[in-house]
């Protein structure tokens, strides 16, 4: 599909060639022409978007690097701004609205069309990762009196605003939702039938304060492919499209990642040094502070350490193995939460498997360990309090890895927050104390 | 949506109530349907799975656990099989045909419609990972020169057929895709135009043998809903829905999480113990070698360590902290590859990001180290060193933790496998190198 390769668009930049480079950036399709300006060397980035159409600026800003189009909107200028925004979908326009400082937004929506500006005040309204925050005003909304051939009208008048028709809207006088119709079943249906003979009443819609990774579920349960979003009385609002959900299915599964390692969602590739320096070093210093009541837990026993320093070396081991399967569990666990398939019905039988799982692997790799020891140290006592201390150490990694999660979602506090820092913190005192405090003990 | 609660079933089968469950069950939407099965007490499974009509059963079973499913398809009769097949998408077909064993599976294809089992068979061929292997054969096809109100009456006799119709595509006399119709468009056309007057030969298409993943970035670029998929020589095969390529998102996302923490995607929340040790034991034994590589890293300071205990006790510090910065490096730069954002003409911008992060980060949380050692423990230059290896183990963490799977990308291994467990390797033997090789020339 691309009909100009990014260094053709390079070549044309280093020898101001403005003119070709307008005609051939303007043939491509708006995924095409985003993604080329994305790959850019930073300084032709800003150049290369002023030479876009409006129209297909207004459909490329939206898929540009955040920082990228952050830049962008900090210079560019009003009047370009309002043709911009004019070409856009109602839903794309309002996100790009909360982008804008206060006096440019004030100033957009001044100028730009009476209609689109109402839509655009509507939706800011909601908080972003709600249904209204993702829905879109431009829908097919029908009387249920309506006769096929007046819907058909009523269609090609409003073709051009709404992409992606798919299925039409039917409400009653008060504009309440009462059924959905497929456009291929109107193409199929007879002249004289109306709206509410060939629509399906089984409509599934969202209510526009439903956070958007329930509206993900909706969709993600359903196989739809556009979902009608309405008010607590069913007064139809707007609707969302399922290529918005897959941004929040991306959204989100970043988001789980992220939280388990400590990363907001912002800090992405291209988020400059000090941003991300700004956005990770608060959980560093939670990270100091379980590291440092870690390090008190191993301070209980310097003596033994001073004594037996071997135990030092070892203590790698306990850690490193108490963590990783701490780390596993939990992320089985959060996955299953975000997917749905752990519910409260079922939630007793996966903490026991977790909880199996980890006395059954620690006994096997604690065998192998206590192996090690006694072939390449000698020492069998040793040996086998490596071994213990590895079996508790993994059977508090599958009690903790599960059960946390588990119960912050009880709580209604995001499981994914159950990051992987405190459960190895965990882990590690489980297994240091065990591990030094036999050793104590035996040695 | 839901007429009757998982309790409701719960007692009709408690109390043998066989009649009202099946008329109860065989009234809910197939996901409803499913959802209660996954949640039910697993003695219950099967037996309510059994109500369920050949229809409703053939939209349920795709949506039930993994472990359930195999359950199922074990104890079937070979007649209900065949019924729930025959009702079947061919790529939801082929996905069960997939899970039979072979006696089954040859018995089946037999029996169901000779329509059928040529497209299972067909569809069989293709690596389950591919454009092929999620692609479905029931389409919509028409030859270019047909007239509008022959495509109507086409997709009338095809309608109960194909789901989701949406998109109609047009071939030329051999097959080969030519164009794709919207619905939409065909409803607003007039009746004497034929399919390439209306049809969009800007077509979006994909390779049968195309990664799944790479489907999915087709998707995810270009929003769209249904996209069809074409041999070498362009010969319509088949096409993908949106709601099949969720699913993919999911899994794919999943896989990715999964295998930075050396998990397989099969384990999942009801996995039985036994296969899920199975699974996660060969990873651990990986670790358990890594660990001992740190270990004996630290065995080249027994030494030191006999001689000043307390540097045992601050090693979780150098560990931890170096270890999760290398961790929170590895995701952003993962995730941005998974969602493509990074390629190959950005990437140099990314690993000096992620180094810079490091080193200022390094700078700033070894200084907080530093300080609380001097504050507690009066000793400078033990907080010094510490500082000093705290820098070095975040500067390894950004320059592995990023570069690793750029250069896995390159080398066209998967960039998700450059788990956590090397890269905390990496950190720990850094980090500890220079912690007690510091310790033993200054202390």
């Amino acid at each position: 599909m691309i009909k100009v390769t990014l260094d053709q668009i390079i070549e044309y930049l280093e020898k101001d060639q403005h003119d070709e480079l307008r005609a051939k950036i303007n043939l491509l399709h708006p995924a095409d022409a985003a993604q080329i300006i994305n790959e850019l060397p930073a300084e032709y980035q800003v150049k290369t978007f002023s030479y876009l159409s409006s129209e297909l600026a207004s459909d490329v800003i939206y898929d540009l690097h955040d920082e990228l189009r952050e830049d962008i909107l900090e210079t560019i200028q009003q009047k370009r701004l309002v043709e911009i925004m004019g070409e856009m979908d109602s839903d794309e326009a309002t996100d790009i609205a909360a982008e804008l400082d206060e006096h440019q937004l004030k100033d957009v929506l001044q100028k730009i069309d009476k209609e689109d500006s109402d839509e655009i005040k509507q939706l800011l309204i909601y908080d972003e990762d709600t249904a209204g925050g993702i829905m879109q005003k431009e829908i097919i909304a029908v009387d249920q009196e309506m006769k096929r051939d007046e819907i058909i009208e009523y269609i090609r008048g409003n073709y051009e605003e709404v992409e992606n028709i798919h299925y039409i809207f039917v409400v009653d006088k008060e504009n309440k939702l009462i059924g959905i119709l497929e456009v291929t079943r109107l193409l199929l249906a007879k002249p004289q039938r109306s709206a509410k003979d060939v629509m399906d009443k089984e409509v599934i819609s969202a209510q526009v304060n439903l956070d958007q990774e329930q509206v993900a579920h909706i969709f993600r349960k359903y196989d739809i492919y556009i979902l009608p979003v309405v008010d607590k009385e069913n007064h139809l609002l707007g609707r969302i499209t399922v290529d918005d959900i897959i941004d929040v299915i991306d959204e989100e599964a970043s988001e789980d990642v992220y939280k388990m390692v400590g990363l907001e969602s912002e800090d992405k590739v291209f988020t400059s040094p000090i941003s991300s320096v700004r956005k990770r070093l608060p959980w560093l210093t939670l990270n100091l502070f379980t590291a440092l009541l870690v390090s008190s837990v191993v301070g209980v026993f310097e003596g033994t350490i001073a004594r037996l320093s071997f135990l030092a070396v070892l203590m790698p081991i306990v850690a490193g193995l108490g963590g990783n399967s701490g780390t596993q569990t939990l992320t089985v666990i959060t996955r299953g939460i975000a997917l749905g398939e752990l519910t409260l019905h079922n939630t007793y039988r996966a903490i026991f498997k977790e909880i199996t799982v980890g006395i059954i692997n620690g006994f096997l790799i604690g065998s192998v360990a206590m192996l090690i020891m006694y072939f390449f140290k000698g020492d069998i006592l040793l040996g086998v309090i490596l071994g213990v201390s590895m079996v508790c150490n993994m059977f508090i990694a599958g009690l903790i890895g599960s059960s946390i999660p588990v119960i912050m979602k009880t709580l209604k506090i995001d499981p994914a927050l159950a990051s992987s820092v405190i459960i190895t913190m965990l882990t590690d005192i489980g297994g240091f104390a065990s591990f030094l405090g036999l050793a104590t003990l035996l040695l």
